[in-house]
């Protein structure tokens, strides 16, 4: 249990004072958040509650969309509002393809000379930039870096403290090469973030809100917090599951759930 | 034009016998046929139909599916129709993961054992079994051949004449290893088929009806026909799109902006 976190878009409904109070009660220590809920919150007022609760932020989502304008300030916002987290690492979802191109290389390039410009402030302010691979049916609206051997490609020309990779379950699960990938992400000291969701179809429109709680699907959870295990990882597992089923119910009973699960699919 | 061929999915309402006379009248030589399709009209009539109309049948679609009971049989009749049209390969959609499992290694490790035990008979036929990647969003539920990478790896201890690879650009677009693996399949003689579609989002629930006909999205369409090209294969190229928007259209009306679309934005 001590190292299980939980993300808030698994409990996207429920409010920040309660899904803190919550976590408290069920003796869980650690929590992603994302930006936009604690805006909405107020940044500073979400790091003293999270804080005084005693509850790690284990990550924040999420900075990148290099694409889109304003691109370095709104990253280096992110950057500050990990840091007044107190977040070591900043997810990052890099973008998909600028409108009308169909040039996925160049994009590729174009998010790690972003990231590059990035560094400085990220190592300043004390916060790890997390490149997220995701699923490759993502690439053209979301992002282009579709797996973990191009996230520690990209990652490579840096240094580890200023920016890592995250690896998550339902972006990672169906690429074979994956286990190798994460040996060699571990003795790149590359892993920022670990997360757990489960694969389950049929998919929805959009694809977006389709994952599943852990077992729930088809992916080897477990052999995934193994091999993080394996390659020298010992953060903090955070659940993260993006699904309309389960953000309808009430957030306690989906943290009890997601804990049981967890001890059973994970742990 | 001498390398186009319509695939039947892309016009998928269109009756077989108005098909034909349609790529007749707009001096299209080539179609790919769908086993279910042909199965409906008459595999032997369907045969006669496309023979005495100067058609070459340029692929059937599908055999595989080595999860499901029988598929030892079932894939024997596909292949026995495949050689009674003519058609120089089958079409492999190799299937997802088996009920209730989570071993993606298994199942891969299945098919590529599945298609040695037809060899035999496939050579005896004619018709060389063309393995084709899915994109890894069907790796679950539809083929857990996700990448060129493994169809070549597990058509390679088959010869080259038996098991090939189906070059699909819908499936593979996203994979930055794509380039040097067409020109892997290449030199290992592998590449029996180039199929084209482009890919559009938002997907669609599901995932299956959401292609674009060519130029409608964001993939290299024309790089992925000359790295083909410059690979080795002076194959067809067929066109084989599966979406609603695109069914609901009259097949001739279909044909008329495929061909267009074929020839800015692939020829």
């Amino acid at each position: 249990m001590k190292r299980f976190s939980l993300n808030q878009a698994t409990t996207k409904h429920w409010p920040l004072p309660d899904l803190v109070a919550g976590c408290v009660e069920a003796g869980v220590t650690g929590v992603g958040l994302w930006r936009e809920d604690v805006q909405a919150y107020g940044v500073e007022k979400a790091a003293a509650l999270v804080r005084d609760a005693g509850l790690a932020v284990t990550s924040l989502c999420r900075g990148g969309f290099f694409q889109q304008d304003g691109w370095q300030d709104e990253n280096k916002r992110a950057i500050d509002e990990a840091a007044t987290l107190g977040a070591p690492a900043l997810v990052l979802v890099s973008g998909g393809l600028p409108e009308d191109s169909r040039d996925i290389d160049a994009a590729r390039a174009h998010v790690g000379e972003a990231i590059g410009t990035l560094v400085p402030y990220a190592l300043d302010a004390g916060v790890q930039l997390a490149i997220e691979p995701l699923h490759p049916m993502y690439a053209s609206d979301r992002c282009v870096v579709s797996t973990l051997g191009q996230a520690l490609d990209l990652a490579g020309p840096y240094p580890a403290e200023a920016v890592g990779v995250v690896v998550d379950t339902y972006h990672l699960w169906w690429d074979d090469a994956v286990w190798e990938l994460i040996a060699r992400a571990g003795r790149e000291q590359r892993i920022a973030c670990f997360q757990v969701a489960d694969w389950v179809t049929p998919l929805p429109a959009g694809v977006l809100l389709g994952r599943g709680l852990p077992g729930t699907g088809c992916v080897e959870l477990r052999r995934f917090r193994e091999a993080v295990d394996a390659a020298g990882y010992a953060g903090p597992v955070e659940v993260e599951v993006f699904a309309e089923d389960v953000w309808s119910r009430p957030g306690r009973e989906v943290l009890t759930e997601t804990l049981e699960r967890y001890r059973e699919h994970v742990e």
